[in-house]
């Protein structure tokens, strides 16, 4: 199998970070979304949604998106568990995942498609167009004002995002925090629990990835 | 456990399919969101977003989003299995069940809440109040249109949204199918693949939960 990646853009970072946690090695394919190789007619067969992360398999089966990839990843090397490891616990690294992309990183992706010049008529990704708007520039960045408080507000409770073990839903949220300096936003001094734990997972060896 | 449901809303009819599926009985607590039910202070305790379903187990964990309610109980009730059999099936449901939300359920979404009175400042779901957005009102029609013919060439590939089996990405793009007449959309005489599909799903005693 092969992921096809860039190593610049923050959602094949959580597949990264995944690989990583689990020790294990996927040869890369780097794909220039500056250049618009995503838009290619080879790229499209795989995956018509023209994003990174895919994951393709040996037999040419292709599996896109980070969630999908994790899922199939955490199904055929389970240690260290991600997703969780008893029903209770799998059921809520979903629900902390999903609102760390939901609430977090597709308002930083909000703020930050809708502002951009460079993005004109990219404000969603995907192969169609559709314009900026103004106002979910202004939007997107309120949802992350919110959303930072929220989270440091969850890690006053608990030492990772979804309870005491380190999961999907950390990843996910330590790449939308750093996705956040795209649009200039970042924790105030008054997050400290979200500092404290920022801190810690940053320091493990899959941030760096 | 008990479900926290709306029989009005789409959302928890996600979960109420996903039981009647299952052919188990979870015990059930209607919450009016008409009413504004769901922003008093005990729901809210049970769940900061606001939103149904909500599973509530007998620890008084609470799980709430339709897919963390249908981890938990696939997890508890495997058979039949609506998550996936194996690695390469659960990676392409968790991959087809997330097209159907994103480009499908959110779209509708979208063009509902941005363009009907009632829903004035709560443009999102949630706790905070985001204004409506015209402009969102005719994109989310035309992600929906686009989403119409995209799911109308799958299913002229596959028996079912991922593959050949029923699973739980039938259920979101059901009831995302049923959500479009809340915008007055529905699929077109061309869409002869999707109404094939929607017609079989249909006629399946869950869809009346």
């Amino acid at each position: 199998m092969q992921l096809y990646d860039c190593e610049t853009a923050p959602s094949p970072r959580r597949v990264r970070i995944f690989i990583a946690e689990k020790g294990v090695e996927v040869p890369r394919v780097q794909v220039s979304l500056k250049d618009g190789e995503q838009f290619s007619a080879e790229f499209r067969a795989k995956n018509p949604l023209c994003t990174v992360p895919v994951l393709e398999l040996d037999d040419g089966t292709c599996i896109s998106g980070a969630p999908p990839v994790c899922r199939y990843l955490e199904e055929i090397y389970p240690e260290p568990a991600l997703l969780g490891r008893d029903p209770v616990e799998k059921a809520l690294i979903t629900m902390w995942g999903r609102r760390m992309e939901n609430e977090g990183f597709e308002a930083v992706a909000e703020a930050f498609r809708n502002a951009t010049p460079g993005f004109k008529n990219r404000a969603l990704t995907g192969p169609h167009e559709f314009a900026q708007v103004p106002a979910l520039a202004d939007r997107g960045r309120q949802r992350v004002a919110l959303f930072l408080d929220m989270l440091n507000d969850r890690l006053a409770a608990t030492r990772f995002v979804a309870g005491p073990v380190y999961s999907v839903a950390d990843i996910t949220a330590l790449v939308t925090i750093d996705f956040c300096r795209w649009i200039k936003a970042e924790p105030a001094d008054r997050h400290a629990d979200l500092r404290r734990w920022y801190d810690a997972v940053s320091a493990r060896p899959s941030a760096a990835a």
